[in-house]
């Protein structure tokens, strides 16, 4: 049976592993550096995003990006507000400290950073001075880390709160595929987010190519930094070309409405949809409203472990209760088959 | 024509590209965490090796395993010894002070670290105790910058000494397969270097692969610290199991006498011998000796300057008698029909 | 009035200031290497600690002890445990990331590490491998941020705890003289506490010097590290023997039963417990049970005003019901009649 | 005998001493915040500079002086150009790096930093682009490692260069007082470096204070940080109250022509002076022309020695011919008798 462990279990998505064949034995130069696929992704990427003054590079995958981005919007004695579940709080190992930055961590306990949680913590940490770390930028990721969707308004708030406070904002796009691809993104775009960000990631691993993300960057100051942190961090890939090759493959339409990038998204979402009515149908509850390709539910303990072998879900965290947070996760290589067969299983438990 | 700018111009190998389609499908952990692909690769490199009781980790690129291999060796206020030209010194952005560590450069200008000047540096960096910082570590290079190769009289000698002097050896084999299947390895091997260094890397990247490079560790510091700083400073790869299927694939001798790693590898090194052979008959001057896949000669500008043209060749630097240091690389993708073809037009110039 | 605003709010104590000007036209060798104050120093504290195989080292300040101390336990990938009002989590603009390690908060309120808490933090750390900053060491401080005393009980408790676990022990004793001359200690001393720490820090700026603080080190690493990680920190005092000059002068006897440090300490505490039991008797409220030389009272926001400009008394937060937390601070400098004065003017409030 | 070994061997000029000991007594808010003696040595410090827009602030030492000044003007991919015996390449442990960024040292052997070998770095390293650290500040000292003296017409062909490259200018003044006060600075002054350098230090420490330097910025980008940076690098002095105390009395002219700093310096400089004037009447030879506190000689190694004990002199480095190169260190506290004592001896050697 497929796994529903994680969106990153297979390798590429056949159109995007085709694209590298054919191009395997061209000769260009290294490091996304003037290769025409490079060039070619970056014209894609500012189109889809509607902006062409945005700068456009790649990293080599998801923790690079967060790293390059959000230092690279900091000075040695600035943080960055997240929520306290935030990827880059918990589960980099450290890779914003290692860098010299503070992050600045949250209570918001759904994933989301909310403005009041995001105020408190910029107005305690402004209230002595330099004797504290000072916030520079907020992190936000879209999905959440618990999968959630960031709709346009909710974006918008803690936009323009930021952009009163004068801190610069990050989003990390390592499932934006998903996110956007959702109806519980109301009116939130690729451009929209394009222009209210500082700057963001695009991810390819979790979406359909063998690794590597590409960043969306309006500031100024990252602009000129993030070449030289990308390279010194690095996250700079000598055979660029290979994120070139993704990217515009999974950015050009090739005669569909949308760009592949936003198909393989719409079909993990939707197996991910049929996932969660089908167990909800069986009489399991779901944890919260994941409108993306990761779906959540709480299980009895014998049961969550019974769904970690059956289809290598993992657990999230052990509830007060003793049930367990256990999470599914639908990718662009899931079928609406492979959900039929575990929901046919899991009837049986 | 084929350039000759550089041995990370083209995509990879062809049987590595198969392993990498054959096995696209297939679901698995990631991180390298307990994919059968990547263990099957620690299981051959450590054949390869001759030891089962080094840690054979896999990181995105080569200067990530620099980063993660010579910071985890070495304190906050330790320092690594290299030469001048050392990659780490010049072509990293800074990476090693990025992360907190000193590098100490000596003034070999050759490429090789050569005793007298890594002694000086030992006993300058000791003199005052803590007012200075402590070397900890050597790092070498196989080849070096400039396409040189170790024998292992040079390299024992090198070793005996960082060893009588209790420090680590940190060898880059950024182009190991080039340096080991030179026939100026003179009795270096693979087996020998895993037996005297604390930690090395085999160069995916530039020997056929998409990208990848694989430690062997056998420094018992760096065993506990590489899993965690290769996350940290992002350099795992959420889909592991491509660096295992490359690497695997690559050691695999697969009804050979030797394995496809060296077999690239030679390809390339007898082309680039074929072109210094005869760039050398039709009158130009080689710099050095040097018996791997680069080759190195001195032009008149303006021959420089067509040569560039023609071939991509980079131009490493100018000389006190205006001549320029220019550089040829040969990959396994090299073939001696494209040699021949250079040459031809290179009589005409 | 004299101010109560905090304990290095004056120069020396009388003390300490004629020791360094007897000594001021003496020739001695720098940076705390070698001078007899230094040597006399280290001594005193090894006898005061009852072990003598304790390295002890000086440092210029709080801060540069707390850096050197902890990133001198940690490796990069490695974090500290401490409570969320931990200095080193909120008052040191981020120091503990600025030198790439992590600090991991507990949500422990009341300025004591709990063992429940540092439990969870340690097990949530360790779940999932490499993909989080792993503990290495705890810090808790003496006095708490809140003013609290740590008794023997509760710090063997967390000490046992941590053992069990291979944590490092970090105890930051910026106000170790007034928590140990407390009553509340109940046979927490000096030599208990140099028997079960890796390390820790006797604060001379808060009790009587001009600035300076000694490091009792028990931890192999950190003996190594500490003198380089003090020079390379910016920690390290040119003319050393000035710390030398007032530890010394404070941890003798000199014909008293006890060493000046604690009577420094106890004149501060004594004048706390006085101002304590005077607000309490004039009807205002103290918050929490802070026996050493910090009290903490719960005003209206007026009345917290009034405090602020006739003591300089420090507003700590804003508690839900609007009352303010304020801070008075007695040192080795106030006098009872100080006291008085403030609770005679606090009556007409 | 007085030692000649350094200039803080002793503890502070009288005068400094005892405006520490008349303000003992008196309360003030802490941390450089706000006292009324930080503020009085601000505005003294910024007439003597002849500019009223440029911040003083205050920190413990040397080390922190440099690391705040340098690192605060550079970003984590940037790197400070310095001669190779720069103290911050050199006798600091590796600070720089530790704080993550790269020293570029140049080939320069005199201790001055010059204009050939500064392009030369520069150019190099800009060569390629993002792949090499990029030089964003240049830092040199005055008085240089080895004694010597910038003048004016050397200093301001630095400057022009460095200005013309977009490169901010650090000025290393642990020793300022000795070389502003020394006939060699032929017409540079304090105005004009504060005129012309992005920052610069006055030392305290080597001219007649406890400890502490004084910083002056003009650069914006470092008005901003430096509070902050001083602070998370742990050179804040919690009773900065002292700093102020020592820079106001030293840049007071109390009915003298010139502030005592001067004074201090010149008395040093005019010791220096007769101490080389009287060993070369012996017939020992000087090395290289240092007019300033600090005098190097080249002696047989048993000469070296026999002034080593006889007057503390360090050892600097072994010449190819064997002799070695030794300082003599004049300072504020060494009388012309102590000279006239020193050379007696000299006599009999």
């Amino acid at each position: 049976m497929r796994m529903f462990r994680n969106d990153y279990s297979e390798g590429a998505a056949p159109e995007i592993l085709e694209a590298l064949v054919a191009t395997n034995d061209e000769q260009h130069p290294g490091y996304t550096e003037g290769d025409p696929h490079c060039e070619r992704a970056r014209e894609l990427i500012r189109e889809a995003c509607g902006r062409d003054d945005v700068d456009v590079e790649f990293c080599i995958g998801g923790t690079s990006a967060n790293i390059v981005g959000v230092t690279g919007m900091l000075r040695d004695w600035e943080g960055v507000i997240c929520t306290r579940d935030g990827h880059i709080n918990v589960h980099e190992t450290g890779a914003i400290a290692a860098c010299g930055r503070t992050v600045l961590a949250t209570r918001d306990a759904d994933g989301f950073l909310s403005l009041e949680e995001a105020e408190r913590v910029r107005r305690f940490q402004t209230g002595t001075g330099r004797h504290m770390t000072r916030p520079a930028a907020i992190y936000i990721s879209n999905t959440t880390e618990l999968g959630g969707v960031w709709d346009r308004e909710r974006f918008d708030a803690i936009c323009d709160w930021a952009d009163s406070c004068g801190l610069k904002i990050f989003l990390d796009g390592a499932r934006l595929g998903s996110a956007l691809a959702s109806p519980a993104a109301k009116g939130l775009t690729l451009g929209h987010i394009a222009k209210r960000t500082s700057a963001f990631s695009i991810g390819g691993t979790k979406n359909g190519m063998l690794f590597g993300e590409a960043m969306v960057i309006a500031d100024p100051d990252l602009k000129e930094s993030f070449p030289y942190l990308v390279k010194e961090r690095g996250g700079l890939l000598a055979k660029g070309r290979l994120l070139g090759v993704q990217f515009a493959r999974a950015f050009e339409k090739d005669g569909h409405d949308e760009a592949l990038y936003w198909r393989l998204a719409r079909t993990a979402n939707e197996c991910a949809a049929h996932l969660r009515e089908g167990l909800i149908a069986l009489g399991f509850e779901p944890a919260g409203d994941a409108p993306s390709n990761q779906q959540f539910f709480l299980f009895e303990p014998t049961l969550a472990e019974r769904f970690a072998e059956l289809a290598g879900c993992e657990i999230f965290e052990s509830r007060p209760d003793g049930r367990q947070l256990t999470r599914f996760v639908c990718s662009w290589a899931t079928r609406l088959d492979d959900v039929e067969e575990l929901l046919a299983s899991a009837a049986t438990l």
